[in-house]
């Protein structure tokens, strides 16, 4: 075993996109585990869309990572030391251990992952907090129905994957919308949705539309920006918008040039009794247990697939948070840390 | 009894704020109730802000009025005749006859009157569409929690007025505001809220912050504009919004300057896990029994008041719609089409 932790720090807080000089890296000793605490050893690291959020100094789910502190993160890993009775060395666990090596984490925010069930990195993605994203905001907010269409932006990744195999299992029209065809054709066939839109090609406005011949039911908000506008003038009455991410502007530095919609935004509420809500996956954090046991089943019976976009060692994790915020991964995008073998 | 029937119908389609020439008066013959319905002589006709949207070509709650169709409104009356088994002549009952002095109403959409047990004229206000409007929007999106605090404009209008009453009874800080002092006197005063603010003074904005030390949790919608505004950076987590109404902005004719506040607003969403919910009162319509016991028996106890803005004679609605469009009333805005006595 080494005696050293290799980690990435918060070294600048970006302005728009992150560069590679917004993060440092370092080499410090191996932390030791307090009482209550585990040491684990990171096999797998999640990128994920919030922690652009996290490098601002505002608000915003959460508190933000100060500078020079561990960029957060979630991690599955092994347990090299424990000292709470829940947890024993060589056990899997997921957690919040950061973009590092080793973690010290007190044993209350991990849970247990048995590797007979499903691959422990799924703990991540599909069974993580991507996947139970999608499945709260579509079975609290979202409500879809049986012939209902449904529409949901970055339909490769994590969330968007999981809305719309669990929107289709509902019963619903499912259109996704993805960047490039590779992952339209992925969306379609693999995952089989009803429909798949490129929104790097032009006129995305008028394809959807086209693609929704009977509007838009359930709209899941994980994107933003030029796919709302797309989506808005077709979202019928009772529509229903779960909001879970705004992907397209995490980056944006300027305000957006007029006329204000806002008004325009309030009258569509008003008059097509439309509901848009917030939401963090925490927000429902009693509904986990469910969550895995529905979820797990579908995994295990085949019904719903995931892909991953893994990137070895921890040195490439600021290379691949800045690919994903521009959409350049294709799949749950994770970071090889260990090797689970060693 | 006269065999005439004086109305007031669409004459053109305002642009902007409606002017007295956008209705025209006119004496038509008294109509005669088919099988199934009930030839009604008006008393009461209730002027409501969503009257103004009616007045539009575009998609509003409800289809339009066409050119040269009757206003529509809902009215109190007295049964001149009827042709349906359960109505009566004599008896009171509420219904939507329109702008004019009598109507013949299918027998299915009226509800009898009882005026031992309050005045018949609440039907159009706490005990009808703009109280219905208050309790439903905050037993099914506002959802006030004791210790909150709510905020309502047009707060001594009728359904402002209900807000925040039925929100006291919740256990909520409450404040309202409404235009001039007068108007606010009486919301504090009489109406028990916490607080009651101007906004034709100068300063809303902080003035609406040190109202609320707390922040605020419920902001029930039913103005829009500069009041929106002033409410949007005081917004808690989890806040709820429920939108009735955008007064306001009922008579806008050009788009609001910029910069684009959508953004803006959507981060709000996401970040401050709000709720944004449109609604009109009959799509919690199977609640309409409950309303009437509650709310019956809070006016029956004096726990609820309200306070009626009554202009005589038809030939002047058209005057009342446009002052209330511009927060010209003080109270519920009816029109006195008949005397009850005759």
């Amino acid at each position: 075993m080494e005696s050293y932790n290799e980690r990435v720090v918060l070294a600048a807080r970006p302005i728009g996109e992150p560069k590679l000089s917004d993060f440092r890296h370092e080499r410090v000793p191996r932390p030791e585990p307090r009482d209550g605490e585990v040491l684990v050893q990171v096999i797998s690291l999640s990128i994920d869309p919030y922690m652009r959020g996290r490098m601002n100094e505002v608000k915003s789910y959460a508190p933000h990572v100060k500078l020079g502190e561990v960029m957060v993160g979630g991690t599955v890993g092994r347990v090299l030391v424990s000292r709470d009775d829940r947890f024993s060395a060589g056990e899997f666990v997921v957690g919040y251990g950061g973009w590092q090596e080793f973690a010290t984490l007190p044993a209350d925010g991990l849970r247990k992952l048995d590797p007979a069930l499903a691959p422990i990195q799924t703990a991540l993605g599909s069974l993580g907090m991507p996947g139970m994203t999608a499945y709260v905001g579509l079975r609290n907010i979202g409500r879809p129905k049986p012939g209902e269409t449904l529409v949901v932006g970055a339909a490769s990744g994590a969330v968007g994957s999981m809305v719309g195999q669990l929107a289709k299992l509902s019963g619903c029209r499912v259109v996704g919308i993805a960047g490039g065809q590779a992952k339209c054709d992925y969306v379609q066939n693999e995952l089989g949705f009803d429909d798949a839109l490129d929104h790097l090609e032009p006129g995305l406005d008028q394809r959807l539309a086209t693609a929704c011949p009977d509007g838009v039911d359930v709209y899941f908000e994980n994107v933003g920006g030029t796919l709302w506008d797309a989506v808005f003038p077709l979202l019928n009455d009772f529509a229903r918008i779960p909001v879970c991410g705004l992907v397209a502007s995490y980056n944006a530095t300027k305000p957006q040039a007029g006329p204000d919609r806002t008004p325009q935004l309030f009258r569509a509420i008003l008059v097509r009794h439309l509901t848009v809500r917030g939401f963090i996956v925490w927000d429902f954090a009693d509904q986990e247990t469910e969550f895995l046991a529905e979820v797990g089943a579908l995994l295990e019976a085949g019904k719903i697939k995931y892909r991953e976009d893994v990137v070895d060692g921890l040195q490439n994790a600021p290379q691949a948070l800045i690919g994903l915020l521009s959409g350049r991964n294709f799949g749950k995008q994770l970071v090889r840390v260990h090797r689970d073998q060693q």
